[in-house]
């Protein structure tokens, strides 16, 4: 499927911005070699495929690296155009409609979210979720606005269950590689992000996410994943203590 | 220039946000309507077209809001790809390198940088001006890249005296729309954070880029923005004081 090309992704299991590269390559159906990087100690090959950063995902393409997971997406939604369904839209203004809703992923929910297992107090952790689900509420509205109710806001986009319409595109993938670690929230928190009655079309939106063949192959497994963050949180509560 | 079709841009003067949408029109050479808005008192057609931010930019194209500066930018190019030069390269690979220092810019430059005339204390400041000067420097080796030099990080990139190569692109206008702020920080700083010594590709560009007709028909005048920029730091300074 690759045209005789080389695909390689660097990664780590947990992490929800390599979960994005495998979703987009799985949608396009790429097959890839993956790299599982231990973050303590990391390869030779991530640390001069991403000097700046040093961080997974990584994709590397007949030896060339891409870096940043939504630059990953992009890119392999481009270079490989021909290759399954297109994650952004033709149209410049549905275009700029998805790249409105992917920067408010990143900027208002993953920003706070990030922060969620690395705060050392409860009141600080109580204002990371707020934020959080203040941030999904409004992506209620986002997914509102695609789905082709509302108006204003980034724009148009298309009509469907998913902000790509009726087949899932850039914001989707974006937000998709999210879906087991908003589980793992929810279960360690044990305050509900995205819910039926708060956000029914996010919780519907999450519903049809999972069942895609792309997701079943993809996102991670919860329980493990919940042992990982209150590993992570164990670490930093730990590390809070002891300064 | 515009092919009959209705160009409004909501904007604020001092905003490099807004900049960089009016350097993108510029360099395309389209004609539109500017109106400035009172943040303080923001117009009802603000508030119905970014219900989301409330923030300017917006771009209304035929009735029809892009919010957003870096989606903006990317709008402008992708819906007028015929007129002007591109700001984004054709190539995959090139768009990936641009996209990857366009998020760098907003990250790891922009992000501290809007702290700088809201903090509280010396300290705090003194922090934020570390944060922007370590961007610049790393900034120094994404232009090297770009330019033909170094490798590695994002990708390639083109050859020539801009991020975009030979001409200007989708980075130069999004770091251009910071030029005056970065004369104007470092009059108020007193800290170099673009200089010949240190970032000296950083530099060439900055006085490059002011050269262009884009730049000097856009571009705010540093004196003015230094008042505005005392103003600011005076009101933020007061609002500390009474709490």
């Amino acid at each position: 499927m690759t045209g005789g090309c080389e695909l390689k992704l660097l990664g780590m299991w947990a992490s929800p911005f390599v979960t994005r590269a495998k979703l987009a390559l799985q949608i396009k159906g790429l097959s890839y070699e993956y790299v599982e990087e231990d973050l303590g100690n990391k390869s030779e090959l991530l640390l001069s495929s991403n000097p700046v950063h040093k961080a997974v995902p990584v994709l590397i393409h007949d030896g060339k690296p891409v870096c940043e997971s939504s630059v990953v997406v992009q890119y392999i939604d481009e270079a490989f155009a021909g290759a399954g369904p297109s994650l952004l839209p033709a149209d410049p203004y549905e275009r700029a409609a998805a790249r409105f809703w992917a920067a408010y992923v990143e900027d208002k929910l993953v920003t706070p979210w990030r922060q969620l297992f690395r705060v050392k107090t409860d009141e600080e952790r109580a204002e990371v979720m707020r934020q959080t689900i203040a941030a999904a509420d409004a992506l209620e509205g986002g997914l509102k606005e695609c789905s082709g109710g509302g108006g204003g806001g980034g724009g148009g986009g298309g009509k469907g269950p998913f902000f790509g319409g009726e087949s899932v595109g850039y914001v989707d993938v974006l937000l998709g590689g999210m879906v087991s670690w908003v589980k793992v929230t929810e279960v360690v928190s044990g305050a509900k992000v995205i819910g039926a009655t708060k956000t029914p079309l996010l919780a519907a939106w999450m519903e049809r996410f999972c069942e895609l063949d792309a997701a079943g192959a993809v996102l991670q497994d919860v329980g493990a994943l919940v042992e990982y963050a209150r590993a992570v949180q164990a670490r930093f509560a730990a590390a809070a203590t002891n300064n």
